[in-house]
């Protein structure tokens, strides 16, 4: 139950539901779960070129020949991949760093996958990075960083733009957000 | 209480609460708040340049002859318009519209001051119409037919940019958003 509580998103009072559950439904519910999750440790791995995790290394998406490898998307974490792959309008690559820049919690250039992405903007012949990072401190400490990096390489260095969220009203947003949406503004009509 | 339940973010709980707190103390919070109502009631009108509230006519805003009156921002609400005031980065004028065109609650041009809105493009010499509408559907509805009714007078129409709110991380963003921030990416370092 304890470990149960640790996942993210459950509580202790939702993990000793989720216990009860379990033990409970043993047949239908606790021995499938085990199943699957030895499945899961059998097969999932992490893509050792882009740090995607799949059934494959190479994962689906670096082993797929109809992506354009000119465009590299250099997103923090394995769920932000997912969000944008999702989202279904980027047909490049993309490179996981496995966080971001943070001095609080003591990580560095070299906690992150920066030099493997290095390697693969040279050796793949990418042409634009795409910097698809929180638009948080670190995330954009994390962005400057890179950009500084990929210097005197010869790639466009871009970042996410901001702005107004889709579904976004005026009087909920920040300061910041609105000020950062009047300098994006773009023509109407 | 059924009153005060009538205020948004008072729920019949919380609106049984304040009544409660107003009636045990009547010299020190239910007279106070009758006086400060009262002389909203005297004071507060709405500014019929741009559809402001303020204790003057025309508003505070309108008045100030520091502002850039080139530049014409149009809100849905007044709230909006706090709102971008609030962040400090607009120095032009405001048009406050009253709501937004929507064919459910029967709101059409005529219901909002639209009209107004062009006779003030004309008469103070606006150059630019930022429409600082909401990324609904409704909002793009109104921004759309506002830009078009600004056609043929010469006068530049932008809207907000698109994109990641600040603070915001990728994985927990809705694909419309992901898309417009992509679109709208920008050069970093």
């Amino acid at each position: 139950m304890k470990r149960l509580a640790r996942l993210p998103g459950l509580g202790p009072r939702s993990a000793r539901r989720a216990a009860l559950a379990l033990l409970k439904r043993q047949d239908t519910l606790l021995d499938p779960l085990i199943r699957t999750l030895e499945t899961c440790r059998a097969q999932v791995r992490r893509c050792s070129v882009c740090g995607n995790l799949d059934a494959t290394d190479p994962c689906a998406i670096c082993s797929d020949g109809g992506r354009d490898g000119t465009s590299l998307c250099v997103v923090e974490e394995v769920e932000d991949l997912w969000a944008v792959e999702r989202a279904g309008f980027f047909h490049g690559r993309y490179h996981v760093l496995g966080g971001r820049l943070s001095a609080l919690d003591g990580i560095g250039p070299d906690e992150l996958r920066i030099g493997e992405m290095l390697a693969r903007v040279q050796a793949e012949g990418v042409q634009e990075v795409v910097l698809g990072l929180g638009a948080t401190v670190e995330g954009q400490t994390t962005a400057h960083y890179i950009a500084e990096r990929l210097q005197g390489l010869g790639v466009a260095v871009t970042g996410f733009g901001r702005g107004v969220p889709v579904g976004g009203e005026l009087n909920f947003l920040d300061e910041g957000t609105l000020a950062a949406a009047y300098r994006a503004r773009r023509p109407v009509g």
